[in-house]
């Protein structure tokens, strides 16, 4: 960040300018529209709600309700959060706005807030843009949800050397379940699994039910065939823990079948949003990225705080992060003043053409625009573009 | 706004629902290429910013600073500010972070939010848009604006039965400086105007210096002949007093001449937003809203609050009023679930010619989206597009 812009602005916080703000409008656009061509409608959600109604999420969530800033409504004295994530939003909708009889698919973008940066050298005010999928269970569901996700990252450059990575809570979740452990004993081996500890698994499991099917999840956790072998059979034939298996393995062969050079790798212990999330997850790596570029799942349910829970699916990216870096110079055409009628056909023609065209004011001449890259000139009665 | 709205969201917020978002989105994307076509280049400002920054127009504008919502920045403990107006950040830009040799133009649209409405029945998150041009005092920069403004309204479908109204608040400030009056008389004259109170402006004016100058100026204020004809000589002859009247002069008829239908008043004391502005101002009017649909005007060094004083001149309009009551049904294509070639190659030319198509995900029919305007079907072995 320019020296400038850490005097003025808060931390986290950046001007986007004309160069940058291009790159960035041309993928919103272009994002929205394929989004749009599959289906997915777009909705503007808004900026500040009721934190009862952002908090859908937050319950299970303590993170995002952390990251929301909080205001008081001067109308109604009631507290007010700026949307720190416009999936709760959308699920809103969904449940209780634009009650859509079947399924119902929603695109967005737009910026939300955080209180503190939610990872090294990000932004607090990313430009979200996402999908999401209401009222299909089907595996089907998630399958187009990874799809539009991986032809959106396409249409923003990233088509090589991404790795697509596939979690379930489903199966940790059942295999607790199955197990009957405690929501205490289940935290621990959560947080062990996040903190890839596999010495300290191996000590923690030795004493717990199930211990050694804990462990293999964490010790294989890459690997469905090292699970399937070395899985207990009784949990393997476990109804809710098969469901959660199977639904890796139809979407893995599914989405390599529709994208054969795609690095997908597995992960059955990837629990960042374990509270949130219902059934499959998913991101997207690229390389010298630390955080994903774009991740999702699902979140069946989510709209049963505005009493309408329907299955979910849904992934949403930042495009800052997806812009990061790219600029794109703009061309601009400095023609003289003048209403000659000529000359304004000229300029019309110009600007109909998409270009970029500056009329000189006043007394100025070309020194008023010293950035411009062309001029409008007469050549034998003829209006001509010139590269200065 | 329906019942569910009032019952979920706070006043002055809504959701907005894909029907109208469509429409927004165009406007928004046209809009923003008319503007570029005219040499103002996109910026994104940032949705928070310390209150100090945001505040250079608030010093002299108390309303704009009451309209702001506060929090507290958790990383610096410092105060910021959510936007309730992005003039004063593309001035921050202007003189600090984008410091352009000669004459810059921006342009810019987002969410803006207000702590109250700003008038009846109005939101309290306009999506505001608007132009900037800096570095030029010349009268033709504000013709360009006004005439920009025009053009993005018609591009909006404003362009019949609207009304220009131009008002100049140098011919009042001139005059008081003349008299040499107090700060105090000076407020309760301008109040005076704002309530086109004129059998009280005749009284208050009665015992003042200049007092006909300045009954005359709320008397005739909409009619540039009858001030002439009616103002005192030596009034007249003032340097500041006759560049105003001058500019209001040049401005209506240059304007005229590039639209020659257009209805275009004179308001000398409409001085709405006197503090902040410095010269020409324009408002644009539409049948049936009480609101201006666009207004702008000259606000000379306002960057100076950044170390950059510049002449200035502009205007915003708030596109989810420019799109009040409109929308557009979006036509849904479903297709048969499938993997065949010719399907999905006969799907893939139907998103790539702007359709939206969706595919029946698992067991589903054609009851998963009853809203589904067309279907793709196979007649004789081709896919084609019918309507349901």
């Amino acid at each position: 960040m320019p020296i400038s812009e850490t005097w003025l602005l808060p931390d986290g916080v950046a001007d986007v300018l004309p160069e940058q703000a291009q790159v960035i409008e041309t993928l919103r656009r272009d994002a929205l529209d394929f989004l749009a061509s599959r289906g997915y409608q777009l909705v503007y959600t808004p900026f500040i709600e009721y934190i009862e109604s952002l908090s859908s999420l937050s319950e299970s969530n303590q993170d995002l309700d952390l990251a929301t800033f909080k205001v008081i409504d001067q109308l109604s004295g009631r507290l007010l959060g700026v949307r720190a994530d416009m999936t709760p939003q959308v699920a809103r909708i969904d449940a209780h706005v634009h009650q859509v009889q079947g399924i119902a698919r929603y695109c967005y973008a737009g910026t939300v807030l955080h209180t503190k940066p939610q990872g090294f050298n990000t932004t607090r005010a990313p430009l979200q843009l996402g999908a999401e999928l209401f009222g299909s269970d089907s595996i089907d569901a998630d399958v187009e949800m990874i799809d539009v996700m991986l032809n959106l990252l396409k249409t923003a450059g990233f088509d090589r050397g991404i790795h697509l990575d596939i979690g379930h809570v489903g199966l940790f979740r059942s295999l607790v379940k199955h197990a009957g452990l405690s929501k205490s004993t289940e935290n621990q081996l959560s947080d062990l699994y996040q903190r890839k500890a596999l010495p300290e698994l191996a000590e923690f499991t030795q004493d717990i039910k199930f211990g050694t099917d804990f462990y293999t999840l964490g010790r294989f956790s890459s690997d469905l065939d090292a699970l399937q072998a070395n899985l207990s059979a009784e949990l393997l034939a476990d109804e809710a823990f098969k469901q959660a298996f199977d639904a890796l393995l139809t979407t893995k062969s599914e989405i390599q079948a529709r994208w054969p050079n795609l690095d997908i790798g597995i992960d059955v212990v990837e629990l960042r949003s374990y509270h949130y999330h219902t059934g499959l997850m998913y991101a997207v790596y690229a390389p010298n990225r630390a955080a994903p570029v774009a991740q999702g799942g699902r979140y069946d349910g989510i709209g049963e705080h505005f009493g309408r829970a329907r299955p979910a699916t849904g992934f949403s990216c930042d495009l800052y992060a997806l812009c990061a870096g790219q600029f794109k110079k703009i061309e601009k055409v400095v023609a003289p003043k003048g209403t000659n009628k000529d000359l304004l056909t000229a300029i019309e023609n110009a600007r109909a053409q998409g270009l970029s065209v500056i009329q000189l004011l006043g007394n100025d001449d070309l020194n008023s625009v010293p950035y411009a890259t062309h001029q409008m000139v007469n050549t034998a009665g003829e209006w001509k573009i010139e590269k200065i």
